[in-house]
């Protein structure tokens, strides 16, 4: 029961956004009583809490296994972001912003995986990038690491890019751009190849050189 | 009178912060009476603002000198990026953040200059790379341009980058990232030169593929 109320908690979260959603809303959609949510957890804070743990754990497995699947480094990259941008479809942007101001203890999990998980996993793919003459020899990893992270999270800010009502073409520009901006003439050459394969599915025109 | 006061008011702020420096300080340094001062400003606000708008119709005179000096968009980037580095070093990195908090209407020009001078200078600068053949033809010129402009606020930002003590570094790395990722192969070419020149001059060793 209790993986049960935190699915739905987030399927509820995402959609809606969290301040919206009280415990009634989510106990109304299981056909459960508030009773049985007090049973798993403390309070609404408590839930949040573990769906962004839930989240997280997901989508480290997730990445897991893309990068099981990925080739080399670029297209792990390629992967990973074509997941978060999934990702990123089904969630109210909102979420993050209240689960920073209302949240604390969740999102301190957030951030914990940021630093601890998300720039390591960047740090490792750019050091292996490297190590196959991929990437450029003068990146400074961390640095790099931690650009790609602000760049995904400075995509959905409707502040710094006002201009696109979409802002899909926003992080697909930033995405290209980060990995355009690592690769050595090696590393082009695949990322081209790459990109003329993904075209075939989605229908975004891209030069090749 | 008014623009004496002024320049000393921005050596001052620059130096030790806006909210240390008093109209006392700014009269003791020029050795005239705190009198002489209200008659050309109202208050320690409309200095703010007049400091702000002389740094920023300097700054615009410089990026016209500096324009006109490139031989190419590419150069004209560097130019201008190593321009704003000298300008930075002379700043108290709390300045920016505090214009921005207290001083509502010079933070106001600030932006105004932002929005109507340097994205579209920015957005100039593409559109020239990209005619002649140095820049990716699939740029989203505004994107890249509000790109450029967040990069330059965010390589100071220490919460973001909290590993070097040493932000030039995190500047340089950003810098040269953004350029990376727009150029064609063409554009590689007329930049590697470039770095080879200026590393003759700037000790920083990069490779050149």
């Amino acid at each position: 029961m209790k993986e049960k109320i935190i699915e739905e908690a987030e399927r509820l979260f995402w959609k809606y956004g969290v301040r919206t959603i009280t415990m009634d809303d989510i106990a109304r959609r299981l056909a459960i009583s508030k009773k049985t949510i007090y049973q798993h957890f403390i309070d609404k804070e408590d839930i949040v809490f573990h769906v962004v743990k839930y989240h997280i754990e997901n989508e480290v497995d997730e990445v897991c296994q893309l990068n099981a699947v990925a080739g080399n480094p670029i297209e792990e990259l390629m992967l990973v972001s074509d997941m978060m941008r999934r990702h990123a479809d089904e969630i109210n942007p909102s979420v993050m912003l209240d689960i920073q101001r209302y949240y604390p203890k969740a999102w301190g999990v957030f951030l914990e995986y940021k630093e601890n998980q998300i720039i390591k996993d960047i740090i490792s793919n750019l050091q292996r990038g490297v190590n196959e003459g991929l990437y450029r020899t003068d990146l400074d990893l961390e640095t790099m690491a931690r650009l790609r992270v602000e760049l995904l999270q400075i995509g959905f800010d409707e502040q710094i890019f006002p201009h696109h009502k979409d802002m899909y073409v926003v992080q697909d520009q930033l995405h290209h751009h980060f990995v355009r901006g690592i690769l050595t003439l090696k590393g082009f050459e695949i990322y081209n190849n790459l990109k003329q394969t993904s075209e075939r599915v989605q229908p975004i025109i891209y030069e090749s050189k």
